[in-house]
């Protein structure tokens, strides 16, 4: 079928899912699939986040944040911690999720995530539009050795999806 | 197996694949991983760009920039683009793809492509890492019907994946 020209929203909503993430900061837990690296050196990565979130005031008020990269097991979790306000119920307990101290930031991390970055905000971008995002540089890494890439976790625009098989590796 | 502390950068690694874009900018087209959206109102994307790429010229230069997605059949093309210069081959020629004129931007979007974004540059994030990030307002976008979120091409370090299956929608 030809193309079709379609409103810029129906567009991104075209696009595959990109791997989501449980984003710490302070005492919450939050879900979020605005998340990629920035810079392979220094190594950073980049989180957005709604600034009416308490993930935003307390990202802003610490200047840390962590993320942690849940598997397809924790779907279910992923969404409660998703759509449910740390401002109103307790994440951590609802969900069962086991939180460990980070070494570098003050904030926990996930245990039942089998990779945890510890970041600490250099940049706020200066373009404002739903979400700020902040750039973290990476100043520690938790990486479980038996995690596979093939086990992350894609979202995008309300359906979770599987990463599939590898196609080439060079 | 316990978690083990890791480099910085091996952390970035274990992350799973990200979906990859062709790039289109001018008379070029290159490949990049470092794609996301940047915020749903207003409806922009961002990308990074190594600063000496001819592409970082290009979008530097002329404030626009095109989003292509590319399927797996694509794979070797994707590769191609990404490891070539355009500034030693023209990239259109040697991998048979097939411009098509964007209509708000002055940039071609590649054909084979189910998904094509055509975007403005509204900022550029001031934090320099190894990339500058370019966040665009997408003006206009073509989508194929057909196109399933499935079709997506990962790339993270070396790897091409597949998106797997779907896992929940709602």
């Amino acid at each position: 079928m030809p193309k079709q020209v379609v409103r810029a929203f129906d567009g991104l909503a075209a696009l595959p899912a990109f791997p989501v993430i449980l984003l710490t900061s302070r005492q919450n837990v939050m879900a979020a699939v605005s998340f990629h690296y920035y810079s392979t050196r220094p190594v950073c990565v980049q989180v957005g986040v709604r600034v009416d979130n308490l993930t935003h005031k307390l990202i802003a008020d610490s200047g840390e944040f962590g993320v942690n990269l849940p598997t397809p097991a924790l779907m279910n979790t992923v969404r409660y911690v998703g759509e449910n306000s740390g401002r109103k119920v307790d994440k951590w307990a609802e969900t069962g999720l086991t939180p460990f101290p980070a070494t570098q930031i003050d904030a926990s991390l996930v245990s039942e995530c089998p990779v945890n970055l510890e970041c600490r905000v250099v940049h706020r971008v200066g373009y404002r539009g739903s979400h700020e995002w902040f750039i973290g540089k990476v100043e520690a890494a938790h990486v479980d050795p038996d995690h596979g890439k093939g086990d992350g976790l894609l979202f995008w625009m309300q359906e979770f999806w599987q990463v599939g098989d590898p196609l080439l590796k060079y």
